[in-house]
């Protein structure tokens, strides 16, 4: 069933548009956005006004940090990590969405400042070096005295692209470069790598 | 992840809420709810003031027709189906929510009233008789005159329960109750049919 075929028989527009503006949303295709306005608008737990209220609440009360780009709270300049007094000085993470830090934080290897891109550049998709927060990276390695710049980009093409790119924008000295390493994923059987990864992990042998 | 532990990670209650009300949607887990409410909040194009919007006038504008259960418009009292004076009286196609309705309408193949159940009985999910819409379809039938009563619910344990169950409780003569026929589907090949349907299919079989 095409969607467009479903419109029609709704007959009304405001479940149409709500149905749309749900469709939008990443990882909801247009059934299951069918599915939720159904349920949402059927619920009798008030389920909807929660969801208008959580909406509204985060929509006028978050922002993204101004320093770093982590979506935090107005009422405080910047974001709980680039506050953190006791978190560590003179390295800056650069990761390019706020889920990377989530899932850095939950493992706990890293306790130094976070840099966000919000994106990768691609050709592809048309991202060009304006469509990042890259502007105030290059003050942020001087105002806060940074020695480390650690690239925790995804191992793609884009990830490494964007990763040279500000290599080469930065021109400040002493800092130092450094990515995550590639190789077989702890518990990785052999087997089921594949051959990029295998090639990575022997160009990156180390001496026992 | 667990969803717990990402919950921890965020630090933001206003983040947190938000995510947790998309989590609770049919066909949205936890890991999709994070993906929608990250670009919800980084996207610049106002789409999360347009989902707000559709949500606040959907909530405030539309309500379940009190005759039929499909939801409508509250400025009219009555459905689009309800209303409409070109469709055939004296049949109600039974169906359990409103989907079913657009499937139905889709298709074509029916063009009289609608009764929305609005879910099946069910002793696992604790679905009693009381949890169905089922208060007014007595004197729907007295009232419109109805002579045919169309069960269009799911061919599954839950929806031939409920069926029974309405065929017992309506006790006026001269309603004639018909459900959808059970069978192989059209371009179905017997060799990807399930044996459920195939003896169905083989118990209704007719002469030709």
């Amino acid at each position: 069933m095409s969607f467009i075929d479903c419109y029609d028989v709704t007959m009304n527009p405001k479940i149409e548009k709500l149905i749309k503006q749900f469709a939008k949303l990443p990882r909801v295709g247009n059934r299951a956005a069918r599915r939720i306005v159904l349920g949402l608008l059927q619920d009798k737990t008030g389920r909807i006004e929660k969801l208008i209220e959580a909406l509204i609440d985060a929509n006028e009360n978050i922002h993204a940090c101004p320093v770093c780009g982590v979506l935090t709270d107005k009422t405080s300049d910047r974001c709980e990590y680039c506050r953190d007094t006791s978190r560590a000085n003179g390295m800056i993470c650069v990761v390019r969405d706020l889920s990377d830090v989530w899932t850095l934080e939950k493992s706990g290897v890293f306790n130094g400042r976070y840099h966000i891109l919000g994106g990768l550049l691609s050709g592809v998709s048309g991202i060009t070096p304006d469509d990042l927060n890259l502007r105030n990276l290059s003050e942020r390695i001087v105002d806060e005295n940074i020695n480390e710049i650690i690239f925790a980009l995804p191992n793609t093409v884009e990830g490494k692209t964007t990763q040279q790119y500000i290599m080469s924008m930065i021109n400040t000295d002493g800092i130092q470069f450094t990515e995550l390493a590639s190789g077989v994923p702890l518990g990785g059987d052999l087997d089921y790598i594949d051959d990029g990864t295998l090639s990575l992990a022997f160009g990156g042998r180390r001496t026992i």
